[in-house]
């Protein structure tokens, strides 16, 4: 992993408190849904699944909890039947003699049966340790209702009783998971394609939508919850075609507008608990997708206030963006403004950069246009330059590809994000396409579905779609096939295993960036 | 270690109301003082201490506790100056970047440094892990106060960062530790003895009994916190020498009345949270010093109702007791009601515990003169069998000792119990002292504070006051010069790591039952 922390304690922020307003006074009701455990469950190797590993049901039923007791050493493993996000809570009481010592609990909570095969004690990662769902808890005096009070992300639920002492055993009755979502899975009525597998990929992308939408538009709700640009984008669009919740999509777009650097940079997330704080993390594509985000809600909702109030915002990231452009066209980003892309950092980012900044720059120059903005062709001249740059420096009519980086690297993230930036006519890209499908298929070292996304959209765009819906079957249904009740953060087909921190303990396994089947299927099929 | 956990499920409970209720009545008042930590410390090496450790001032100072930020892998450990019962809370805040994963802490309360350098995940005692005063802690969002809703007992808090995230680190401030009880150390003027070293052992003393003196007589603040009747008898023997908190003597003997087995017998102790419950172990001279407290609770009061609304459950107790008593007045019990005399199970206990039922009888015969109970000529005529079976059988002229058990095992509980039972005229009983000072002594494999305190008050009701006072010096001097801000349930001079519990880290380091020299010294100094 190349990763590395961001930390910038210089920047002058502009906290605007009007924006701000408006993004408070459209925050959404949270709903809750009381789900009771289907059954109790055991873990079981199964090489077929992620991690090695799935579950079995117990010969302790459910039905019957309260017929088994627990003492040192014992654990009860609760499944959900499905991923949810909320907070656990069961009744426990204690068996036999008076209770002569506290009652210790290790509660673990996991997305994936693999997570409950982990020792939290060997963790290793480089991400912090505290994301571990697990709750150490001594209770002194029995019976009580237990009442976790913090959130988690979880199907399964492992109760592993570390004491009592030798005199009595636990008991536990009544578990209940209360699971929350700013949207209800009744209110969608997906549309059914015909094809039996991308209707079950949809359902999965549907509700890993569902458990990112909460007071914001998580980017996960096991870790970090906060709202990322990158991922807003797509759970906007996933969110047109399924909950269309605009008034989240407009919220969020207020927070990122309320708190900007003062230098007109968009953080690449931004914080809403315990307060409203912007990360001092940038990320370039996600700065300038900010004016994307805005332009893909206008279009749905030609609500002319939002525009008017966050036009600006996203002029000043575009304007900061063309700093790194130099007289030719060409986007050279220093080393503290990183673009994203994906995880991996084994390809050079460069042209995909330079797509994503055309990509972008177009979707403003819509804005601006609606809004009459004197600047506009400043804007049109700025596209012209960066495009040509593309076409006539970086596009290698030869080798029919981008070419990326010092050394020409030709890699998949430069031609999609071309592709979807559309500089080419419609047969060079096809061209493109298949040279790509042709030399560098089956895909490797790509980490995220956030990069797969953009892998498919590129092929439907450029009308490869038979190759688009296959990938998008191979790679979002073998995910499928591998257990996932909802979709992974990271997930390397060639590398199942592969976790972005070094540990799949901390790995999220319901990711905002993994839900835009549901988008790709109802636009482009 | 020979313990083995009573379970008897099989007990037929007489619950009475009226006497629980007048319990209740006699609720006390907590008393609460805050405790700011005196300084930071270190653990070093020290040989002359328990366990080989001490602390040290560390260079980080109390004054300056928010200048020093902490993260992965770094803590601080606060000393409270003494040993304390109570609660703790701190404020925390994050440093650095925006916090961007919740903070993992492992807070650990010590009652003496030794506890500090065990590792909880390494513990392999027989008695429940789960009286590891450790606990893990999740904060999601900062800053907060955190406030620690269960209580310890401690002098040293141990806060260990866990994680972080290499963006922010730990900020403490303001930590507090809200001690409880209910009486007051500004309430008790000691008197001094002339000899500075039994001086600085009965305040050390008055300090153990006050932080066991909680809405109970609590045997131990950090474990059970439950009232056991051979504590209680101490404990309100040097109560009355100090505090004189006569109601809770009144309270704990109601609670004890209130919660007796239909047959008669009288549990070892209650349960008082979160219900009032008696548990089902029952120790043989535990059950019967309830007459004995009960009579030295009436001869500090004169309280007629409660001695008339108790009699009777002392009176039970004591026709229970002479089941296991045959013709020739010789006490044989079984094994599921054995006496405890002290921690160590490799002596013989059959002598001792006759010593515990004759001079118990003795007080409760003390009790039905002044009741004028009619029975009062059996209970003599018991006294007699009991006593002359100890003097023709169980005492060997020979060896000025006497004798325990099928192979006449000499051992010092014999000794101590016959003296304290006085049923000897004080020539022999020197006599018996001084042989056993010659053959027995320095003291070895008794391993309770318990135990020496009846050897020491044997040897003072004996005369050998000299003696009396120099193995007072000796055994809790030797807990002072060890480290002591309070006694200890467990102490062998030979073997100061022993634990009854096969580890040291759930040993109580407070505990009531060691408090009694500030009673010696004032009854027999």
């Amino acid at each position: 992993m190349a990763f590395k922390f961001q930390i910038n304690d210089d920047v002058d922020w502009k906290i605007d408190e009007n924006l701000l307003q408006k993004a408070k006074d459209n925050m959404p009701e949270i709903y809750h849904e009381t789900v009771i455990p289907e059954r109790i469950v055991e873990i079981v190797e199964d090489t077929d699944k992620l991690g090695g590993v799935s579950v079995k049901e117990s010969s302790s039923k459910i039905y019957s909890l309260s017929d088994t007791t627990y003492n040192r050493g014992t654990e009860v493993i609760f499944d959900l039947g499905d991923h949810y996000v909320g907070r656990f809570s069961i009744d426990i009481d204690s068996v036999g003699s008076p209770m002569d010592a506290p009652l210790t609990l290790k509660i673990t909570f996991a997305e994936v049966p693999s997570e409950l095969t982990s020792d939290s004690a060997k963790y290793d990662g480089w991400l912090s340790s505290s994301w571990i769902q697990e709750e150490l808890v001594h209770i002194d005096e029995l019976p009580i209702r237990l009442n976790l009070p913090r959130r988690y992300a979880a199907r399964f639920i492992r109760v592993s009783v570390l004491d009592t002492s030798p005199k009595w055993r636990a008991k536990f009755t009544n578990p209940v998971f209360n699971a929350e979502s700013s949207v209800k899975m009744n209110d969608v009525t997906l549309k059914e394609t015909g094809n039996v597998q991308i209707d079950n990929i949809n359902v999965i992308a549907t509700k890993t939508l569902l458990d990112c939408m909460q007071e914001i538009f998580e980017d996960e709700p096991k870790r970090d919850r906060r709202l990322w640009l990158g991922d807003l984008r797509l759970q906007a669009l996933a969110n047109y075609e399924t909950f269309n919740n605009t008034t989240l999509v407009k919220r969020s777009l207020y927070l990122f507008g309320g708190m900007t650097a003062k230098d007109g940079r968009i953080p690449a997330n931004v914080f809403t608990k315990p307060n409203l704080l912007p990360d001092d993390t940038f990320l370039f594509d996600y700065s300038v997708f900010f004016g994307v985000v805005l332009s893909d809600y206008f279009d749905r909702t030609s609500d002319w206030e939002t525009l008017t109030d966050l036009y600006d915002v996203a002029k000043k990231q575009m304007d900061y963006a063309f700093k790194f452009v130099d007289e030719n066209g060409c986007l050279s980003l220093p080393e503290e403004y990183p673009a994203f892309i994906d995880w991996s950092n084994d390809f050079d980012k460069t042209t995909a950069a330079q797509g994503t900044l055309i990509f972008s720059l177009k979707k403003f120059i819509q804005l601006s246009v609606v809004l009459h903005d004197q600047d506009y062709q400043y804007y049109e001249d700025m596209l012209k330059k960066l495009s040509d740059y593309a076409i006539y420096t970086l596009y290698d009519s030869e080798k029919v590809a981008f070419i990326s980086g010092e050394d020409g690297e030709i890699n998949i993230a430069s031609q999609v994000w071309m592709i979807i930036a559309e500089i080419m006519d419609q047969a060079t890209n096809q061209k493109i396409i298949q040279e790509m499908i042709d030399t560098q298929f089956p895909v490797s070292g790509i980490a995220t579905p956030y990069m797969y996304h953009h892998i498919v959209e590129a092929m439907f765009i450029a009308g490869i779609s038979e190759e688009a819906i296959k990938l998008m079957q191979e790679y979002w249904g073998k995910m499928v096939d591998l257990g996932a009740d909802t979709f992974w953060e990271a997930f390397e087909p060639e590398n199942p295993d592969y976790s972005p921190y070094g540990d799949p303990i901390v790995s999220s396994f319901c990711h905002a960036w993994s839900c835009t089947p549901v988008y790709l299927t109802s636009k482009y099929i």
